[in-house]
């Protein structure tokens, strides 16, 4: 079996993490270097104790890195884009994790994350790193780069609907809740357990900087409006997106499953949830730790045109590594669910 | 200090248990009896372990109950009306916690219910439970209704705001997250721990009966309407609403600011809660369990007419048993605080 | 390849949900039967949510039960004996997942069980079912019964040093902390989620069954007594057990160390976790969440002759269904790790 | 009503945090500063998020400490010694919350916590903080020295059985198992919630500071011997001792129960747990939260001389600053129990 070799850059936090374990297990990966600055020398599983009897793998220095056939930056957002030129030398092919390649538009970008780019002439190199969106490009794209956590469930909530032309466009309200893993791994007093544990804590009532990717990806021709809050909850992994869509024009229920057939019934990835009885009629992250699954359900409410369409994702997954990896799939001519076949826990 | 003979029929869930923590430390109140037909002759303490030591009283029946001069209605919805007729012989005030006597409108009952009211003739007799609107009839009221959880917190976040017209009245979204013992203390496959711990679940994407008394409560003249959902979580106590609303004139938030302190300067139970650095910047529930706050916060979105407050309560004090036995010091003349002064833990 | 087929009996609780899940990914398996009295002609997915998009298998009758090379038996307690005549004409080879077979002896099992066994006479012939203690024996053996969570992490931590008669006989204790799913999946007063919730709570402080499991496969000709409790923990999944042993000759940790690599060096399923530095230093159950890993560590005082003994699993991984499945490897001459390599999640 | 001058040196921790909640609400208590090097001139509030709208007290620097009646001492272990002369020269009475003055001998202290004492002539005049066994003392006392968290939860589950040398000296055993609160409020990257969040960890399996404490109050005239470990777990607040001892007289269980009746059926703050059913027959410490009880239970194994006793607290409260204040109202005269009547949240 051909085999790339790959390397990670930023390979320490939670991301990194992710995609390592992931591509420890994928059949066509020869793993290179994993860099991180703070722990080169140490052995990763020191780090990432669920790696520990599963590789000898040891960080290294970024200033070691190697040549590879394609690497995953997972460094910071900011840090990526400096980095970028020196990655662009040592791969053919790069997969961003990073918020910094994400928005197509310059301006897009210095307005959400309040500073300059330092490499604004490549933005449009990358391709948006959801496949349901972007699968043709991404087969013969040379750079992806991963969709924000909140960002990825969103939109592929919403897509079908703003495609399809069917809602209005300036009411969607979007909530999305999400665990304390979006947070990356750095300690500070608003992830102290005493102080995080069992919150409901407002995180970005509103200017989250998701919303430039939703939207970026949700207007046809047209601007659309996302109006979005974020709570963070006090669990570990998952978010789950609540999207308040007004529709224009008359739908029931089975002409919304309908519609979501039609575009999801082939993903790999997605899975319709909507159930009459049982504990788990509606989406729920919980069940979706590890796995790349988004699930995806819906309400209309028969007294108004308010639809609510529920997209829960695993945050590090979906959200970030797993799609990375589904991505890398597609990018490689690999089978597009290699190494992304775990299915979850439950009861968990 | 003269002193009221108070019983509680219900006692042994969770909100009964409530109202009895709260009265066993009332200097105005001898406890009468305190019901349960499945505990009957049992102390109190073996159902609610936290008043071992503190009482001696035992569950009597129904059938037993003596005159009081108040009564706490702790009956399942449904269950209240049929016992109220009885009720109202045996005592001159009665504060009734189900949903039997919230809406003024049969036709809104049943239309929310779902089911007939047996006794329509009294829904005009009661006062609707918030007493930071209602007050002044509470003062001489003989029959309150304790207005729901969902509702109290969502009402009392938009209250100033749609008094005041500032909002659109069919753009409103609110989305209350709340926690396990909302559901009542009967164990049922979906709050089994395994399956509800740490969720994050659509419990009522639409049609959540406490819309109705948010509507009644917010219409001023005007129908208003609320597109409202529910979301389950892993917490035991706590009701957060975030709500988005969508102002009709413009307003900074330093507007906002001295609205709120006009209509809410006075509350004792009310807090402004708006932090520019911390980790407690907005309203959060985990920090009232126990106590009688509800703690509002906001965020006006700077790229919208988009309005986000937030409001925070614990569900079985603000929410249900506390919010009970404020209106309970108001019809009857005592200090509005008394029994309620419990700050909330930190940590917790 | 060649696959065996195999049919899970009693698969709608978790136990057997685990097996469903690992054994759909067993390239050496073709699905029989799954069956569930309650969920019969229901699709497996309604019940094990996770499974939703992996399959499309419906849970049978057990009347409908055909034949299979392998039978897992997850029936509950005392339901195990009462079908496994019937189950031994089903298959040629059957893992129980009961209490049923543990017990060489009738006598302990009526002393612990505190019933008769209705089939007394098959006792000898379950060998039981730790491989790292009875693996020869499970390479010709017809009949494996699982052994208990809590005892799985108790018999790897101790087994090495009374083994080695290291140890006083009469004055180990144990403590083991587990999580909610190691109830099952019925519903009770004391897994209702408000009551369950971040408990610590004394489940069994004395005669916990599991001891007499542990006593069988630590007395090596002379009896041992384990003081055992067990304590519920607010977490779902994971059992740690801390054991306190009292060495009979002086031990460095060196020492130890050098024991424990000769006893477990070559097992694929425990890790040996010490660290001077770092969050993960002892074994914790956590990041051992869907992994068949039992994850031991040590402390020796250094003021006395006591030796702490850590020991971690995922109570329905390598407490129950993933010990099964590592069983059914060996029974049946495949690879030992097949469909148990999942590394599990960091963070969690 | 005669009040005293309070003061809070070290007031932004958690503890220091419950000392002040308590104080707001003692009547005899009128505060005067609250120190914090680190936020002088920031309202307590800010730090203490339960305290908006209950005091508008603002945090002072050490530097600008009057004259007070009485210092809560609650800086951390090392530096209350260093302050401890200048405290001596500002109030009449002291209680001092940290390690430093818990141990008599300046031999232990320095072999417990490794390092020389500065003030070894003042280690004689406090009092052991703990009042069941020192009250007497207390009433005189002018310092106290608050014992620690784990060592009450110990101590006051295994005084009665010590005191009437009714268990084998060198056999104990004791698992306490504590929340996350328990740490302190400063993060770490164990404390980041990711990495807390559900776990169980063992914390000390020997060596633990504490131990030292349980000795000196247990050992009556021989020393005592207390094999000790504490396991962190993922909860916030609360402390659960299992204690295992080896009666040297054979006792049944209504020995039991009348010598625990002997020695705590006065006490205000201890309440005896064992029930035949329900879901609480155990001391459970999540329904203690912010009370200052100890509850203690027990279970005799029948099948040996094994007693199971176990001893639940709020870590913050009887382990810390309830039990400060329970001194501190013995010391000044005041009923006992004034400020530390909550009952607990039920559920919680």
């Amino acid at each position: 079996m051909s085999k790339l070799k790959v390397s990670i850059v930023g390979g320490s936090g939670y991301t990194g993490g992710e995609v390592l374990r992931l591509l420890l297990f994928h059949p066509n990966v020869e793993l290179g270097q994993v860099t991180s600055e703070r722990f080169a020398g140490k052995s990763v599983f020191k780090i990432h104790p669920n790696l520990r009897k599963i590789t000898s793998l040891k960080f290294s220095l970024l200033a070691e890195l190697g040549a590879s056939d394609v690497i995953f930056l997972c460094l910071p957002h900011g840090k990526s884009m400096a980095a970028m030129p020196e990655m662009m030398q040592k791969a053919g092919k790069i997969i961003d994790l990073s918020g910094d390649f994400r928005l197509n538009s310059l301006a897009e970008y210095e307005r959400w994350y309040g500073r300059p780019h330092t490499l604004p002439d490549r933005l449009a190199d990358f391709v948006y790193g959801i496949p349901e969106l972007h699968r043709a490009q991404m087969r013969s794209a040379k750079y992806v780069s991963s969709a924000g956590c909140n960002a990825t469930a969103t939109i592929l909530g919403l897509y079908p609907f703003f495609k399809n032309r069917l809602v209005d466009l300036h009411k969607t309200v979007v909530e999305v809740k999400g665990g304390s893993s979006e947070g990356g791994n750095s300690p500070s007093d608003a992830s102290h357990h005493p102080e995080r544990s069992d919150t409901v804590r407002s995180y970005k009532p509103t200017r989250h900087r998701h919303v430039a990717e939703v939207i970026q990806e949700l207007s046809f021709g047209q601007p659309a409006q996302i109006h979005f809050s974020a709570t963070a909850l006090g669990i570990v992994r998952g978010a789950l997106a609540t999207c308040h869509l007004f529709l224009n024009e008359s739908l029931e229920e089975k002409d919304i499953w309908k519609l979501l057939r039609a575009e999801y019934g082939a993903e790999p990835f997605i899975r319709i949830v909507k159930e009459k009885t049982g504990v788990y009629r509606y989406p729920e992250p919980k069940i979706l730790s590890g796995t790349n699954y988004c699930d995806i359900g819906f309400e209309k409410d028969p007294e108004s045109d308010r639809l609510v369409v529920i997209s829960a994702i695993d945050n590090l997954m979906k959200g970030a590594a797993g799609q990375a990896v589904q991505a890398f799939n597609i990018m490689n001519g690999f089978e597009e669910t290699t190494a992304l076949q775990f299915p979850g826990l439950h009861p968990v």
